[in-house]
């Protein structure tokens, strides 16, 4: 007879999914390292350190980062079949490519670079360090010597394989969106050489050629014929933000505003206060699968937008509220270790580092701004740092990270996405997310003040 | 002190629920066989297996229960006290009974049986294998000669004790509904001497007999004086539906969908989109207990009903409304290893097998009889489908299926009820999602495409 | 690579936050006693005991409770430096303290030493033995002795490290409310020396001192410049309640029916049927925390409030709409372990048995005063009861109780809180719990029937 109670009688022992994928590098469990009293009875014991970060400790852990992927992110181009390096960029050779450095895990044109690349950019502002914007000048460069080249052999051997596909033949937002913006801010920090034709290529694929609805909400013809993707509002709405700020023209924020509003109408359930990763509209019915990255991608693309968007712009306290009612719904979501579920609703999914990220981020930078308040955001902020943190090892890899995720139908395929520490999505969003966690501390005596009474923390207003 | 942390010290690590009922046959965990790279980083890693099954693997799973059924359950009178076979049914014999099958889990008459029975001519009309009209034959011919015996016996010894009560003495909706619609079917399959007069004395006790409510809901004084049951949607919506299709007259029909519409009424959750086990009416309070098998119970119920319910009828649409409604919310509840769970909202209470069949039966029947999309739902009812074969094992025996539940007022009790092979709960329900799992996959090219893409299944629409 | 798989690979079972706070005496698992049939397959295997308890063992868990603390809750004067104790109680002595027991933790004057005495009496009055309320005049009889005692001490060294701080310089809800209500409980039942003075004292403070929003609710300047704490319903409520009953002035239950509504409108949430641990109205936005204890101190206070608000009180039907509402919600949140979890939404926290003994006795109260129906809760109850039940051992201490719990803004300090046996939370509540049990026992026959049929226990109207 099955019966669960047999494993009652084994006595395995759980902490549910806190272990699930949670890699710690030190074994907890944690007190409060700022409590003075280390037998204080009634301090909590944590899964993951429980305290007030230094300065110091977030840019540390932003370092390993850094170099990890100073490494791993490779700017040559390389014989595709032997791997040695080409120098000699004047001598067409049909075996080149694009390295996509280790373990070809970082192709120089993902959407997940362009988020690294915003990444190294926000922590290069923020910490001073120059390294942070080398990063992305050594991309950039690289990109202004090689996009010659690649288009050559692409007029040569036609554009389906060649490394640079897509700039060449941009077919969707993923192709264009994140990468058109880091290009954007590369120029704009001083970081990059002349790319504004690849700028407005990209530009002028989002705003004029990508696949929309009836209503203008940008859309895709996978998996479904009229599908909908809650990811695309991150390919779209910062590249859209970014022009915008570049140019001076509004109607690029328009546009972003617009993408941001329908976005939300589409995909948004305001009872549940999530994203669905997506829609296929080709017919009436839908299922709602609460990924945790495709919220991410939403709540990363308003606080990006947001961050540009022009105060008196009529569309900004609309896009206030949709982001205040998604980071209301995301906080009673949080772990008891601090990182976010896989599927945010689904307590017996695994935890997951990449949304984590993005919502620290998000939730940062609105306290930051002012666009949310400290009061009650910030320790939600501060535990989803130190969790995420943990999950940064000494070679500066992330772990727990989902890896590439389709819009899909059923809970098994999402319940069990493998992780990798080899694929990107989650280091720009660990950088951002560093950042916007240094910001805050910095606004610490300036924004609000931060007590530890009661073994644990308080953002309170500044004493007048 | 008592300590969560403690556990976490001891390292005991959970994939929650996900062991506590999956009696996997092989250990996992399961990449997927369609991925043509062995080495694909990006592939998941399952509980489950994961991928298009193959008809003749769904009828090998279905053969494996029809075989243990075949010897389970057994068709011949016995001594009630030395099980010696009693051929003579010319002599009364005070002692005999019907034969209860193996471990006595199998009465001839129960409900379970009825469920049996529909399953098997499913089955033989889908996959063509006359071993399954055969069965249901066999059990057919052994009512209809050991109906009189039993009759004679009761008229001596009184109809409490007697093997064929819930025909001589019908007390109830489990007495009478799921065996009236399997003889009606049977009957017109073509595989049952004549029965009518117990078909018609069936269909006339839930007609005119059964207990109802002041709005004509079937109801029952048990446990309470007035109580509402969500299984008893099951236990005469279906003898209703065949009523009408026995006989063409169209008050039959009003009659099941009237029950349809009520039991929604009085037992769904529109907040939740599931149906509570059951409400006592002789109070004005509800505790709502999202028991798995009590929403298959529904949904089986109106899967029959919308099979032969005429197209025209009024309370068609509306009737489809409330299966879609169903639908939409058991997906959402689908667990990360393809089962549902025995509390459908608790995500620490067992996965259960005989509710999955239910479910996956009635979602595969609605993408074949087009009431949903292939689109929204074609990948749950696989990965069911795939999770539940899963639990039947070589013997072709059914595991995680939760044992007769009655209607009860604390979570303790459903949680903890037992799982056992030797009750028949899962068996018809198996029978009816494999066949209606092979009609979706001869539909595949018809109805719609199947593509692996990105790793996952999507079912889209034929390209024109 | 990280893989949740891994685990699954290792083979680690779980049975969930089952066994994560369960701190069961006996291995588990348990069938039922009442069951006649000692190999029924059909019945449950539990984590509990399953069955009917009868009143001499809910009595004696109680007795256990009661002479755990008779030997803890110290009553004497002690030198706060050596421990030894003072008898002399004429003579000046700076050193002196209020004893705080066992552990040092249960000081005289503590609210939760408050929900003590609460118990205390409530056991006496329904087991009749005198010694439950014998405690409670020790506890009385010395503080009347020793008031004017450290009286004394504070006008020499002043009050801020003075024993009997809350009441000399009371500053909160917490220093005053249940204390004050137990104060008059005892009064009432004869069980203490004339205390008027201190019981006026703290209604004064309740009724005119405390810091209340613009609408009159009570309220804190912490942690916030302006919170809400759901904790301080019982610390304002019952002492109204008392006052009420005491007076005769209706002014009392006037006050306290608005608290109890107006603690509601701000912290109840319609959608999830649960309170909120608290709200910080210094800004606009929420995180609500649904604590178990915080939920716990709402309910007790409506429960102490129902049973002496005036039937004709405006505000009862209100009242009762409001408890009815929670007792529904909390319902569907009891485990299959029969406790509530440390956050009631999220099954992932651990079992805890300070809010179960609350809820346990709200709901027991609920059903032996008329409030709901026996029909729906009273399993529910008894359920609680045999959890909460497992977990006093045989010394008398009550396990996985969470320690004192501040009102805090993340998940991660919520989850890890740790549980003692040191801290008071818990014991008044299990007195309270097993009185209310007990009545429920002996209402057996009188307002209802008890029957156990298919396998569990039905509460039935009477048979007339």
């Amino acid at each position: 007879m099955n019966n669960p109670v047999k494993i009652f009688r084994r006595g395995a022992l759980a902490v549910f999914a806190l272990h699930v994928a949670l890699n710690l590098h030190a074994e907890g469990p944690y007190g409060n390292r700022d409590n003075p009293d280390p037998h204080d009875e009634g301090e909590g014991r944590y899964p993951i350190p429980y305290h007030l970060p230094k300065v110091e400790e977030i840019s540390a852990v932003m370092e390993r980062v850094r170099a990890n992927l100073d490494r791993a992110m490779v700017t040559a181009v390389v014989d595709g079949k032997t791997g040695v390096v080409i120098t000699d960029l004047t001598t067409f050779n049909p075996a080149a490519v694009a390295s996509r450095g280790d373990q070809n895990g970082f192709p120089v044109l993902a959407y997940a670079t362009g988020v690294t690349h915003a990444g190294m950019l926000l922590a290069g502002e923020v910490t001073g360090d120059a390294r942070y914007q080398a990063f992305v000048a050594r991309h950039m460069d690289f990109l202004g010597k090689t996009i010659p080249y690649f288009r050559a052999q692409a007029d040569k051997l036609g554009v389906a394989q060649n490394s640079y596909r897509p700039l060449f033949a941009t077919a969707s937002l993923d192709d264009s969106g994140a990468m058109c913006a880091a290009l954007i801010k590369a120029r704009l920090a001083g970081a990059s050489p002349d790319l504004l034709p690849s700028i407005q290529h990209w530009a002028e694929y989002i705003r004029q050629k990508e696949f929309r609805l009836a209503d203008g909400t940008l859309a895709r013809h996978r998996p479904q014929p009229l599908s909908l993707w809650a990811d695309d509002a991150y390919m779209c709405i910062p590249a859209l933000a970014q022009m915008g700020k570049l140019t001076g023209d509004r109607a690029w924020f328009d546009e972003a505003a617009k993408q941001t509003v329908q976005f939300a109408e589409h995909l948004f359930n305001p009872t549940t206060g999530l994203y669905m990763h997506g829609k296929h509209l080709n017919q009436p019915l839908v299922a709602e699968f609460y990924w945790g990255r495709a919220n991410g991608w939403v709540i990363m693309a308003q606080a990006e937008l947001l961050d540009v968007l022009p105060a008196d712009h009529p569309a900004r306290e609309k896009i206030l509220a949709i982001y205040r009612a998604h980071v209301r719904a995301l906080t009673q979501l949080q772990s008891g270790a601090g990182l976010w579920h896989q599927l945010l609703d689904k307590p017996d999914s695994y935890l997951e580092s990449s949304c984590t990220a993005m919502f620290v981020f998000a939730i940062a930078r609105g306290i930051n701004r002012g666009w949310i308040s400290p009061v009650t955001y910030g320790a939600v902020a501060q535990a989803g740092w130190l969790a995420l943190a943990q999950q940064v090892n000494e070679a500066g890899q992330v772990g727990a990270s989902c890896v590439g995720t389709t819009l899909a139908s059923d809970s098994v395929y999402y319940y069990n996405r493998p992780t990798s520490a080899h694929h990107g999505h989650a280091y720009g969003p660990v950088l951002l997310a560093g950042a916007e966690m240094i910001r805050l501390y910095r606004n610490q005596g300036k924004l609000f003040d931060i007590q530890l009474r009661n073994r644990t923390y308080h953002f309170v207003p500044l004493a007048k």
